[in-house]
């Protein structure tokens, strides 16, 4: 591990190095020398600043000194940030320019130097130097007798401009303050789109005062007020992240249509939909009110939102509704409309122009890109190998095509995925046939939070940490790439989340406690370590298991992708299986053993409710197989075991139950089957 | 334990009963019966309304299904109330008759009877429902087939009108969402006052829009804008919660005073106080604009805030420099005004008008209640031990005197005091010499939550779940008194608020990931269920050990009032010590083993840091003594004991370090006489 993170740092120094302080910072920086002083953090640490006038600095200056102060428990005599003009002798010194504009391509760039007794951090815009300050946070070290900053030189800046992260808050509501830690946690790993998705077939979240009934009728009272909007904007601002609202049309519409019926593409009545999926409302673009009724909430939320683009959906319409209505059906006749996607370009074309009015670009998901689409329009790139299309195709077309476009395809982390998945996908892969002006218009990505499966006491552990990966890699070089040290990094990041209000890490043992009604939970945290929730679109199947108000708090929901143990237990196999070390083969045999003392562990839980009962079978398999296990590695022979017991113990194992997997199946299989060649036996585990 | 809540059951009980399902109720209701059978709660689950014009109703149902569904893992097939006329056969029906006024003396009553397929919940008003749901809630129980409501009959209203909660918001700020979930566990527990501690010497936390300098100077940008005062009142009068503002004059009125120094009774210049204490910057009451600022603030707050009362603090003034400014002293000759009382008197008098003319009543800690108060003013009785006054004094002196009253003193939650201590206070104790009538005037009291010590990380963990055991005096007969009972109950309580959000459970664990940078934090967690918070006023002496922004993340914030083992222990010790049980000295050899072991668990965190290391001796103590006792006890003699030794070691345990003390010193002292003397020695510990 330190050879590799030694190996990174040397790529992508500036100058000599000598020493390895094993920084976990994520994004990597551009450039990095390490250097072998400190600069011991004590009670004296002042701030000064060349000039007081960014509110974002004035914010994040403070921030800093409380998350330092809270960290380190040193008591500082200074609790906020000085003027260079006020004092002498700042420890931290920070120059800028100039306050940053949230738009593409401003300038988020950084130099930070720390020298033993000194620190400075200059950037051409705020912006930079809240980045700055994050990266400093992430350098703090410590040893016995003191935290301190190691001697570092970084020059830093972004690799892609556009670094998103978007939440769906239709499916599940979302209060003001699970977005507020979400934002604080996206500055922390300096990304800076907020891609807002407010409206769905499940819910229409946004206070309208042309259309009130949009809220009253279209959210079961969870919106969020105007107020509230402005209030979060101005949060994000503070923190250097532009808010994208999405207001997803003509589809996924049915929230909309339980308010006004009359835009209805179908005669029927609509009420919010419970469950999750694809369906088929769809607004009618041969209506001029639906025209009357958007054109009204854009303007509305144009003065709201004061970015440039506008997100307005526009995905997954297959257009069933418009086939079945006769109305629909001449007026498209008439217009010389040939298919379902020639209305949809119509309809894009006639939003286009109500944004462009109002000084707004179209945003979209990449069913907008159609022959008329002006080249103002953004394309929002998601489909892929689940939609039956090569990953992220419609990026390469759009830039081809002369769009600027961003990557969401292969950042769905409602997926469940491990973080190494996502970390791989390149917004702008090495093989691509694109010309020096079409790699430009690549902006970036957006990780996409679809909420049908998380509510706010789960949805940090969907986000955090393996946003955090997707985000070094909107940042940091192509070249950043190691999977075992990003992991290494990832945990201390994550960890570091929890100083931010995150609550990935501390839900879980909520989540639990409910589960034993508050009686020892340290059986079901071991299972939560090798257990995974089940991925891409196995759990709820066709959308029709749950619904929007079915529990959320069942043993699938405390679990996370990434499971710990499996990911050490599957790097000690894989270490084992190739060089058959004795250590490696020790901590299997620790883990086995600590497996297979599960189920013993799980009966000391003593008052077993139905939840409960639904859960044991995860401890006695994994137990079981674990003794078997055990017995054969100890013994180096399958005399001691059973055959038959034993394929039935693997494919019990195999078999996902109340919704989680065995994250460590593929190293069990590797096991047996070593053991068994080796033992010149036959075992099919297929 | 059982026959104790058997007891209970019994004396509250208005019929027959036959077996005790051990409810975990709390404040315990006025009259129950319990039943033999069960209603099993299964995804058929519905609620009818007898009309659905109840906003608070509607929120508490659905918040009822969610968290109901959450706890039991049952998928509910409907997620919201129907009127009555919408469905038949509910599982639950609701009536009510009116919408209920937030008022002192409002029908707060209801009653509630589950049978074997039906739950009927009856009140007068809709917050007698909201209630009655509450304590449906803590009925559920489970058994290993299926979660269900026990069969109860119960009769309830709360025996005090006034069940407060204080929160203050300006030592050190508390963010919206802090409040929120605050105001949820209060519903929890039927409480229905949440006085809000708005201004300090440390922060002006309300947006002022005629004096914009009260908050831009104020409050370091922390402040409530008055959008979001007005969605925390309307979102307490959601829950049955009536919000009362403070504004702290004349005294604790530094931060005002930072921004207009020209209202201060002394020129100088003026700065948010960033130390805790009484301070001397008083307002200047012989200056006419004070009123003009006063009254145009009281003119804003009095829109935002639509009930009766209005506080204006009134507390802890000195009077410093007004003995010190000339022209007041040439004012209070001029208006025969001979004591500095007199001035605040005049002062209040004149606050008194302004508040009667916004149509407002006086309320204030107990200091405005002068002879020319009129009785229409609410006194706040605060004093007691610790202002060297009988506790409460000025309660009984107020209804005496015929003003309206409520007790704060003995419910001061940041005092880190056990549970115990405030449950055995009553605002109304037998042995008061009041009549019916001066007995009515004692509206309730309130907790007070003082923050100093605390941030939004801790402030749940010093409000719950002590609170509880308070709001159970306010509510429940003065004959549930029963400690440990309480202390039973309470448990199940506390663990039940994490439904809620409340974070006094999980962020203990964050605090020690942060002590210990991420590893093994068992040894950590162990000493805090034996090591306590030191109490009173003993931390933080004289105010200046902490400023606003020290790091509040030691590790005596991760410590609790009422450590867990510790009261185990004691309890065993005390029964040990008084009937020589064996079992009772095998599980206090069991927590000595623990205890003894804690240093070799703490030697298990690989990298130390300067914080660890101030918590090293904690754990090196306790394990030390343990070691010792441990052997005295289990050769029941001192002969492998150095008596030198042991004394050193007790003495060490005994000395407060790092803000925390051991919570078990007592029954370690009483085992170690126990044994000396058993074994004719003698020790000295005092």
């Amino acid at each position: 591990m330190k050879n590799k993170i030694l190996l990174l740092i040397y790529l992508y120094s500036f100058g000599c190095f000598s020493q390895n302080e094993n920084l976990n910072l994520m994004p990597w920086p551009q450039e990095i020398t390490i250097g072998n002083s400190k600069l011991v953090i004590n009670p004296e640490f002042k701030i000064a600043i060349n000039n007081k006038n960014s509110k974002r600095i004035d914010i994040a200056t403070t921030k800093f000194l409380r998350r330092l102060s809270g960290r380190t428990g040193v008591f500082f005599e200074n609790g906020f940030a000085y003027n260079t003009s006020e004092i002498k002798n700042a420890t931290l010194e920070i120059t800028y320019d100039s306050i940053g504009k949230l738009e593409i391509y401003e300038d988020e760039s950084y130099t930070l130097v720390i020298s033993k007794d000194k620190i400075k951090i200059a950037a051409t815009t705020d912006i930079g130097v809240i980045y700055a300050l994050e990266t400093l946070l992430q350098s703090v070290s410590f040893n016995e007798e003191a935290y301190f900053f190691p001697e570092i030189k970084i020059n830093d800046k972004p690799r892609f401009t556009w670094r998103g992260l978007m939440i769906d808050v239709a499916r599940h509501f979302q209060p003001i303050d699970v977005l507020k830690r979400n934002l604080d946690a996206m500055a922390a790993v300096k990304m800076n789109v907020f891609h807002w998705h407010l409206t769905d077939d499940q819910g229409f979240r946004i206070e309208s005062k042309t259309h009130p009934k949009l809220h009253q009728l279209g959210s079961d009272g969870l919106y969020y007020t105007q107020n509230q909007i402005k209030e979060l904007v101005q949060y994000a601002s503070d923190r250097g992240i532009r808010v994208i609202p999405e207001i997803d049309v003509p589809g996924h519409a049915t929230a909309i249509l339980a308010a006004y019926p009359e835009l209805a593409s179908k005669d029927t009545i609509y009420s919010v939909e419970r469950f999750a999926g694809i369906f088929n409302p769809t607004l009618d673009p041969t209506n001029e009110k639906t025209y009357i009724v958007l054109a009204d909430l854009f303007k509305e939320m144009s003065q709201l939102f004061p970015y440039k683009y506008f997100h307005i959906g526009g995905d997954e319409n297959k257009g069933k509704h418009w086939n079945e209505n006769l109305k629909i059906q001449q007026f498209m006749m008439k217009h010389g409309l040939e298919t379902n996607h020639d209305l949809q370009t119509y309809f894009n074309i006639r939003l286009e122009n109500i944004l462009s009015k109002l000084g707004k670009s179209i945003m979209g998901w990449e069913e907008i890109m159609t022959p008329k689409m002006p080249t103002t329009a953004l394309i929002h790139s998601w489909k892929g190998k689940n939609e039956g299309m090569p990953a992220g195709q419609s990026l390469i077309n759009a830039a081809k095509k002369g769009y600027n476009t961003i990557l969401s395809n292969g950042y769905y982390i409602d997926l469940m995925q491990p973080a190494t998945e996502h970390y791989l996908i390149d917004p702008l892969p090495k093989n691509n046939n694109l010309t020096a002006t079409e790699k430009k218009l690549i902006l970036g990505g957006e990780a996409t939070m679809w909420s049908e499966l998380v509510t706010p006491l789960t949805i940090d552990s969907r986000i955090w940490p393996r946003t955090a990966a997707i985000a070094e890699r909107f940042w940091s070089s192509s070249s950043v790439n190691d999977i075992s040290n990003m992991y290494s990094r990832l945990e201390n990041v994550s960890f570091r989340l929890e100083e931010l209000g995150i609550t990935h890490i501390k839900n879980r043992d909520v989540i639990l406690r409910n589960i034993t009604n508050n009686q020892n939970i340290e059986a079901l945290v071991e299972l939560t370590k090798v257990y995974e929730p089940i991925k891409i679109y196995t759990r709820n199947k066709g959308g029709i298991e749950y619904k929007s108000y079915s529990p959320f708090t069942l043993f699938a929901d405390a679990c996370t992708a990434d499971a710990i143990d499996a990911i050490i237990f599957n790097d000690l196999v894989k270490d084992f299986l190739s060089t058959k070390n004795v250590s490696s083969k020790k901590e299997i045999l620790i883990i086995l053993k600590k497996w297979a003392n599960n189920a013993n562990l799980f009966t000391q839980i003593k008052k077993s409710n139905p939840i409960l009962k639904t859960i044991e079978p995860l401890s006695k398999n994994v137990s079981e197989i674990s003794e078997s296990l055990l017995s054969i590695i100890e013994s180096d022979s399958f005399e001691s075991v059973d055959f038959l017991k034993l394929k039935n113990q693997y494919f019990k194992l195999k078999n996902p139950i109340v919704d989680v997997e065995f994250a460590s199946l593929n190293s069990l299989k590797k096991l047996l089957e070593y053991y068994s060649l080796k033992n010149k036996h036959q075992i099919e585990l297929n």
